[in-house]
């Protein structure tokens, strides 16, 4: 397991509901195309606003997935 | 709309229940005195602790707004 | 109160249920050899992902607490 | 001269024709209510793209200028 | 709209005109395979100088755009 | 008081004497029109050198202050 | 040459040898789906113990490479 | 001397009196737990304000000490 | 093993052999006192110099461990 | 050409024409006791204002050059 | 004066008394074989300690000086 | 030796041997120049592929040195 090789990817998922919403967005969209997701880090969050309200959250990630051999 | 210009001021939105709620406060606020509000920036999370437990969570924005012509 | 001096250490924290979860894992579990923590500053949020799912948030934090004399 | 105190604040200038033109814009909009500007720093620049084209550019400043006593 | 998940991706554009020239040829490269780019973020300014002079500009970008469903 | 919401500005101030007496400066200058500072966080120290003396000393802080309900 | 253009993708090469030998693994996995690596840049060196020893290395590489035309 | 092994600790200090205060205090409360350290890190100086007037500097320091053997 | 509790230490190692060596010192030594370390994150690399020579290189750690329950 | 060793020096250049010209100017004027300049990085981007007009654009760069043997 | 170049070196003084004695006995030093010395930047405070006492002050300056013609 | 003052400038080494010797080729050239090299920190590990193998690694160190009097 010590040698496998990872590349990661950056998504940017959005939610009205929430910020971990809008991670859940992200990799459910990124898991439709990329098996062996392993992990993801927040990098940012972020929001847009509409008549004083969130009209949703954005969240961008970085992906770690294994690569195969 | 490519030449507005919009200037970014900086909040610190505080609240016992979690930290989207500490974002709604501080965007709640700020949406009394600033029209145009279009979006917003988390930079800091952080909160405050009694007895062991999380008295109110405080979450720091850079809010950005369209400067009227 | 001026006077006071602080340490602050670094624990990371787990929970399938969020990020917010996971602080209070965190803090629940630190309180119980620390007494006196009065802040916390998230650096850092991630999580692992099994089957295209969240397994677990992971989160960061520095701890404050008084050092006492 | 020594004592004088500034005060920066943060604005995000736009423009189709490139990087300077948006700082440039920034500027011009900043200068009808401010007196005394006497610096920027350039903290960000970004831009925004239609069917494979910059639409416009997007520079975020600090600018400084000096608080009359 | 809210829901929309983008990808951003890294990209390196180089040009003997300027900073801003080679900006337009990352994108004009990347435009032949990336459907749906809708935003840019500079990250780094560098250039290569042969006999005292800039030979190219080489400018690192962050490109998003929109996964399709 | 959790949920008072603060806001935050940048202010440089300037002194011959060192840079605790521009940190004192720029607070003393702000309250005159900002009233319930309550911190500030020193984000860049230095200083304007004449003939190889230090003429002043310019500190950047960030001030966070109670935005009044 | 000046008006090439590259991508840069983000991978993390493990080794239970050392800190060199994860990024050559890093290196030898992406070069059988990538032609034209040009460089590499370090991001993050890490490691995982297992009872007390090293049991492999991880580093975090950005891989730049050449787009054709 | 070379293989030393050494252990950094976090420790924030107060003082009415200013920043040399503020770290001379953090590292006399630390003296008293510890022996051999060696050097310290400021990495933050903030400050806490009232009335218009410094009530005291908080100055956030990095510890660095020998681990005995 | 989700909601594991775990406390990052900041440790610095030296070796006169290299980079490699210093970081298994400084975990040889963590482990006479720490059970359970999982993980380290090298922060940063340097060294001192004697004659123009390398004396000993000094490497800085977070280890990650896990709190016991 | 593999064992080449570099220096980078940190140079600020102005000019009221923009920001590339600034570039230009800075790489002019070292390359007057310079030999081998090789690359520059943008560091810093900011620029005096008189009147609500920029009167000079300032670039820091860091400049690199390979050390005669 | 908007067609100066500025070259800034990195300095670290030293003093016992405290760190703005550090940041002159730096410029003090550099002063001695630089003339035009036109600015500073702080950009690293630190000390070592000896017997639980502050030893002597570590201050590292960026200075920047005009290049002349 | 309190009151010492040092210098610190930026050196690019390269080797392909690896990271450690690229450091050694920096601090030899180096030494050539300069007298008391006290100390070197890592600020940047890159390195040049050709065909899919590492050609050099390009270290780039900071080099701290005594002032002399």
């Amino acid at each position: 397991m010590a040698e496998h090789v990872y590349k990661k990817i950056e998504i940017v998922g959005s939610s009205p509901q929430g910020m971990e919403d809008a991670v859940h967005n992200a990799l459910s969209r990124a898991s439709t195309t990329i098996r062996n997701i392993r992990w993801f880090e927040v990098t940012e969050t972020r929001g847009y606003v509409e008549e004083g309200k969130i009209a949703h959250w954005q969240v961008t990630l970085k992906i770690g997935f294994t690569l195969e051999e």
